[in-house]
């Protein structure tokens, strides 16, 4: 399996008719990797595409390793005819590669076509101690262990996704504003691009909790559900919306902004320099604040964060009744500010991630009581409250999973692993002018 | 043209493939609304069909009477062939109609399929004091006067949908509660079905900001802007948002609720029962309360709404201290609730509808003022700010827009003028064959 660049591949039949085919194989892969294996016949009548065409783009797409014949009969798919013979995605051909940074982290995630996990690495790291070029020295190293390592498990890497806690131009890859990382116009795309060797594969950059919203949709606890507010508690508070299965990114990817709704403690300042934001009430330094003293080690931040909750969580359990107090308060502040996304947004599921999943079993009665005296619609509208299952490798894991968009989107930038047969290459011209 | 229910066919041709034919003919009926004239030869370029299915296709819809030919020879649509004939729209053959049910009036749309107006009445109700049964006598008694409407200029009505200021639960179409006509738990799909004597196309009910906000994407200021959000100002608050040109609808219908955001005046008691929700800062009751006396005409809701406003603009205009301030703090309000939306959905558009647009002069300075200091994204994360050019007809032209659907998913509901001839039936058979 090897990436080859789209412009150096041969002109083979008119450019209208490529596009089409192209198309095409996206639709049967995506549609097998939506709705799970299923036979040739069954893809067609799906999809609307005629059988001779579907066998052509299922052909195809074994030959690039994205299909494979699972060897399964199926049922059968209509009124005459054999029962069809499944076919399923392939996870062995290509990866996606999800990246986060954090405040105090970097996480590295593969996933393959079925999302199984290739790699999943964790560092420890200061990024606003380290500073942008080291932090991305170290991000590109950790790209190209990840890429070193689904190479020699016979995959191709197919796209690199970095997730920050950041206002992100996604367009151009630049981190606008990131306060917590303080991060400011940095053009992280261009910078990762030129450390890896200007890979022919896409680099890109987003928002981490559009990404994590992204990954809950797609393998988390509420995995499957079209309408899912995703939020999430670390020093700030983000949020990811999906719509209809869709991400809601708005106009310019400035979406999910929650954290500074005017919800918060009249007259606290906030990391943004604005008074009351919603963040200062339920952020992570609102809870520690609230829960210990400023001596107590829970704020000690050269201490790994996950073990500090664990230690809030122990103290919880065992009744320590300033923290149970601290908790309770911050899942009645995030029930006030989920009441207003909840009666905007109508979701199926509200998922907790980051610091919220970690101790929301405490978050959860005040957090649903204050949902219950809120939200318009009965029985708030259908929505249920979910902890994440993912915990904190949601945003990485989003990643690795929008990277896999390119062969999703345009299977033939996988490229069969030797030149075809002459008879085969026959086959895919007429094939192509089928599917066109 | 008359509508046929769909069980009243024969069946010609496989289930399998009927289906397959219908969604091809509702996929190039949507791709020549939503894209413009264009010629067949591109249609098949631009959808993926081959070019003797697009013939086809349009052949059935032009005997149908939703396209027609206009004519036109249009630009070469590839490197070979002649110039195409451009193919559009066709105005004449159905009507969508669309009624909006308020608290003081009832309005009654039909647009055709290139949204023109084929039908447009108001007429002043109290539908509280009217009560329900003898408002959707009302209701019923003006749809059929514009179902004779439009059946005189020949077209066919495809569908009515109903917009009512409430949760609707949109399914079995009944209107769950709305407080402002004191309603709750009423099935008015049905009432209006059986008042109307079962007819075969669709009747529906939804919220009317929400159809409001598909009216203002479909032919407003804004049309055509794939992420918007509007609010409306009325006696209550509402809210439809628009994403990547789709109605954010949510798992249950609900979406929307933006009026009991608690960000209104502490302590001050809204309709909902709760305090201090954003409506009693923003709603119309608020800015007459601060900008006129108790017993001051303006708030004498006998008199019509637009004259009420009319007087409250010409007193702002002529520079009334106590008017200015009410619509100042009124603006700022706005502006606080607005800035949550804009941070939450990034949407290029914030539109203002119902009263909110006939003083929004007057609004839009300190709501700017407002967004400017609590948007997150620079420069407003792109949104502007435009004020409803529909009034207060958005609602109802938002229903007969989704009235229409119905016929853009399945066109097959408008059945052709007369028996085919034998040789346009076997080219249907054949066309059938080749669109599967």
């Amino acid at each position: 399996m090897s990436l080859v660049p789209p412009q150096k591949r041969p002109p083979a039949v008119p450019a209208a008719s490529v596009t089409v085919r192209r198309s095409n194989l996206a639709l049967v892969l995506r549609h097998l990797r939506d709705r799970g294996p299923r036979s040739r016949a069954r893809i067609a009548q799906e999809t609307g595409l005629n059988k001779a065409t579907v066998s052509s783009l299922v052909a195809d797409l074994a030959r690039r390793g994205l299909v494979v014949d699972t060897g399964r009969d199926l049922e059968r798919d209509g009124a005459v005819g054999r029962p069809g013979r499944a076919v399923a995605v392939g996870g062995q051909a290509v990866a996606g590669i999800g990246i986060e940074l954090n405040v105090d982290y970097v996480a590295v995630m593969a996933l393959d076509l079925r999302c199984d996990v290739l790699v999943d690495e964790r560092r420890p790291l200061d990024v606003r101690a380290t500073g942008p070029e080291r932090t991305l020295d170290l991000v590109a190293s950790l790209a190209a262990d990840a890429i070193r390592a689904v190479e020699a498990r016979g995959a191709a890497p197919v796209g690199i996704t970095l997730a920050v806690p950041a206002l992100v131009e996604t367009a151009p890859g630049v981190v606008g504003f990131a306060p917590n990382l303080g991060w400011r116009s940095l053009p992280v795309v261009d910078a990762l691009r030129e450390r890896l060797g200007a890979p022919s594969y896409p680099i890109a950059v987003d928002n981490d909790a559009n990404l994590s919203a992204l990954a809950e949709a797609a393998m988390g606890a509420a995995a499957g559900t079209p309408d899912l507010v995703y939020l999430t508690g670390e020093v700030g508070v983000g949020s990811g919306v999906i719509v209809a299965g869709e991400l809601l990114c708005g106009a310019d990817g400035f979406s999910g902004e929650v954290g500074h709704m005017p919800l918060g403690e009249a007259g606290r300042t906030c990391g943004c320099g604005r008074q009351g934001c919603w963040e200062t009430a339920v952020g992570l330094a609102a809870l520690l604040r609230k829960a210990a003293d400023a001596d107590d080690p829970v704020h000690d931040r050269g201490m790994d964060l996950e073990a500090r909750l664990v230690e809030i969580r122990r103290r919880a359990d065992s009744g320590d009744a300033r923290v149970l107090a601290a908790l309770h308060e911050v899942g009645a502040s995030l029930g006030v500010g989920a009441s207003v996304l909840v009666n905007l947004v109508n979701p199926a599921v509200l998922v907790l991630g980051g610091y919220f999943a970690a101790v929301g079993d405490h978050l959860r009665e005040p957090l649903l009581r204050e949902l219950h005296d809120r939200v318009i619609a009965p029985d708030l509208g259908g929505c249920r409250v979910e902890l994440s299952s993912l915990g904190f490798t949601a945003a990485a894991r989003g990643g690795a999973w929008v990277a896999l968009e390119a062969v999703l989107t345009d299977p033939t930038v996988v490229h069969p692993p030797a030149a075809d047969p002459p008879s085969v290459r026959r086959e895919r011209i007429g094939a192509s002018a089928a599917g066109a």
